[in-house]
């Protein structure tokens, strides 16, 4: 008897070499995302503003039960027979999803997206949305994919794994330029490359927090048609931040250039995974036949999962039905307490930095209305070597900024997430954020040959 | 006011051409698959021996509620608080999942497959899985994955979507040939290209019905480690089989040659969508630095699905401790139901087409012990139009066996399935199918300058 614990994997088996397997395993996102769970992990008590989460505190495990009923009693109440509920449950679903009807209700309720439910697809989370609409429109190498910059990791990780080519259009401190967008176009259109779609999240983006001002909206629309772009409108902050949202690019689009995405991890629930697609742009192939956009998603769906878990849509579907399709009704108070957490940051951060010590700091931060995140700027490089500074030496945690530029950037920035703390949790953290901040601001004016002037200034 | 049903969707709207997308969405297969489902759709009393499904018949959804209070029930018996447990269900997961070692056990308990959790990645069906496997691996142009072939297409598909290249290992009639795969891998070394791994479904394949001898396990698992090759094993229909199967590849390994595939969609259920790869091969980077092959899936499945349904692996994880982790113990019933299914299919086309009578047609067919498919050969073309023929005039309904060939083949074979149909419904069903295939065989030899000697043989 072998007195190896696992005898199928003796040390001597087959190993691979790392650069042997694909460039998106060394996507150096993943590296840094690996690193902040391990410090995350080092440092168990230091407050964290990384993790761009729901609070738990909302959830109850009963409601799964609830909602599972729920949609069940639905199906019945439909007139299926038992047999025909359980085989909705149990068997594979079609593709594109079961809960399409319920998802274009729950959008022409919210959210003035008034679309059929065959332009719906069903999607594990809205990753695999990203990733089929990628794969949809990256047919070649000349076609790229332009992302406001910096961009959640997730566009940048499935385009990766595509092998195409991500263009980033870059933000400024206030947020999205069209002109950058026109010029990012024209220079991609000289070097011969099709422009195929933006990626772009209006409402409380992350991981800036910008929101596009209603104008821009308009604006961004009207450039889109001009140049024959698709835009690609993630929307997951919309529901979890207090007050009237502004509307939806696709709300607003007359003219099908949004492809829409939607997700119910950050209202309903995370471990649902479930998300998914508005496409209701018209494909015509060769032969003159037409469908939609959603049924190329589709075929490509049945390639990677084939369907989305009926028990999650089943959950996801009884929660909506519960509220009459309104997720602004579900998430209220979520909504609330979200909003609440983020003007708390913005209040402490006042009182720890105020206005004339951050300006003789060169300390600015955004002041989002809502969602998870926003971002502070700092006069030193907000790298990992920082990080662990900030985590062992002050007990907080934060996100670098430059983890989300596709190209580069950002370094003397950090995101910060208010979704996930407490009130007193959120009170602590920006007090030792601030003491990081005033210390590295210090000890970084030590280090460099830096003008008299601006020293201790 | 806009009559229009649906204002954001007007027909004026964005067109895009097919042929500016992906070519992946033009895969043949799926036109097939569609062409099916329309036939199905359209002869809605035919007997369709098509889908390959698990029976619901065995399946009672209060089995979920009872399953995922299991989990939780087991979450608390390890010492979790209620707090830990509604996170654990809620919040987003570990990406490669949270019942790896329920999981792990499981594999131990019913298959000889003994590694550890960290070697496991849970997967939304063994789709994901096939499709993390094939990107890991499939890192440039040269790289290419040999597959068995006929295959199942969601191999193939998946590979379709990276645009990585399958290059077929053709069955004979009596199933796979080491000696054909010898000539692939030799033939494609001498064309520069690197093979780096065989797709293969030891048990009752997809679609052939076919299972590897004991003595081809051992040859082709030699074979694969002098060349450095490795085995992608997909086990979808080992616990859906009566009796003891063999060993699989992977309890055979002993030089982590084998990547296992699992899926619990053919034996808990198919809508939870929860599959599994164990991928213990060691990886070293550049620097020296080593992890598991299963760690490179993981970081891919972040841009994939992020994480697979809380609710699912729950679910699944509940079913598996409720039968300590046996899946053989699970699946006794369904397992002897299918058996039954396949042995009936066999009697009744025996009956109707006995050997001497088969012989004058040049029909054959497979004898598989267990699974869900058997091939039968036929003298005439089982195309698209036959199908249309047997749909229409005989009320029956099965696949052509030409869809699964990658490049071509089986046009003279389809692929029956036993698993979802009823004895009644298996006994009418091959009785319209002997009809059909009389009456296809002569119809052919009519319209074929046939010799004499074989003309009404």
């Amino acid at each position: 008897m072998s007195a190896t614990a696992f005898p199928n994997t003796p040390p001597e088996g087959r190993v691979l070499r790392r650069g042997d397997l694909h460039a998106c395993v060394r996507d150096p996102v993943l590296d840094t995302m690996t690193f902040l769970n391990e410090i995350t992990h080092r440092y168990p008590d230091a407050i964290s503003f990384a993790p761009g989460r729901p609070y738990d505190g909302f959830f109850d495990i009963e409601q799964v039960f609830d909602h599972l009923r729920g949609y069940l009693g639905h199906l019945a109440g439909l007139g299926r027979t038992p047999a025909e509920v359980r085989t909705a449950l149990y068997q594979y679903g079609p593709t594109a999803g079961q809960i399409r009807g319920i998802v274009a209700d729950s959008l022409r309720a919210d959210e003035g997206i008034d679309v059929p439910p065959e332009s719906v697809v069903v999607t594990v989370g809205a990753q695999e949305a990203m990733l089929l609409v990628l794969r949809a429109l990256v047919a070649g190498p000349e076609d790229v994919v332009l992302v406001t910059s910096p961009c959640y990791s997730g566009i940048t990780g499935a385009a990766r794994l595509l092998g195409a080519t991500v263009v980033p259009v870059d933000e400024d401190e206030h947020g999205f330029s069209l002109t950058e967008l026109e010029t990012v176009i024209a220079r991609e259109r000289a070097a011969g490359r099709r422009p195929r779609a933006l990626y772009v999240i209006p409402d409380h983006s992350n991981p800036s927090g910008n929101t596009l001002d209603r104008d821009t909206r308009d604006r961004l629309l009207a450039a889109a048609e001009r140049h024959g772009l698709l835009i690609i409108e993630d929307s997951p902050y919309r529901r979890v931040s207090p007050g009237t949202p502004l509307p939806t690019l696709k709300s607003l689009d007359r003219s099908r250039t949004v492809v829409h995405l939607g997700s119910y991890s950050k209202t309903v629930f995370p471990g649902a995974r479930v998300g998914f697609a508005v496409a209701d742009q018209e494909v015509v192939d060769e032969d003159g036949r037409t469908g939609l956009l959603a049924d190329e998603l589709t075929r490509i769906k049945s390639m990677v999962t084939v369907n989305t878990s009926s028990l999650s849509q089943a959950v996801v579907a009884g929660a909506l039905l519960a509220a009459d399709g309104r997720l602004s009704t579900l998430n209220a108070e979520p909504a609330a307490y979200y909003g609440d957490a983020m003007n708390t940051t913005l209040r402490c951060l006042d009182a720890r930095l105020p206005a004339a010590r951050r300006e003789a700091l060169g300390v600015r931060w955004n002041r989002p209305a809502g969602g998870f995140f926003l971002t502070v700027r700092v006069p030193f490089r907000a790298d990992n070597a920082a990080l662990a500074r900030s985590a062992e030496k002050f007990g907080v945690l934060w996100t670098p900024l430059s983890y989300f530029y596709p190209d580069g950037g950002g370094e003397h920035a950090l995101r910060l997430s208010t979704s996930y703390l407490t009130k007193a949790e959120i009170e602590e953290g920006t007090a030792r954020l601030a003491d990081f901040i005033e210390a590295q601001s210090a000890a970084d004016q030590d280090l460099a040959p830096a003008p008299a002037d601006i020293r201790r200034g």
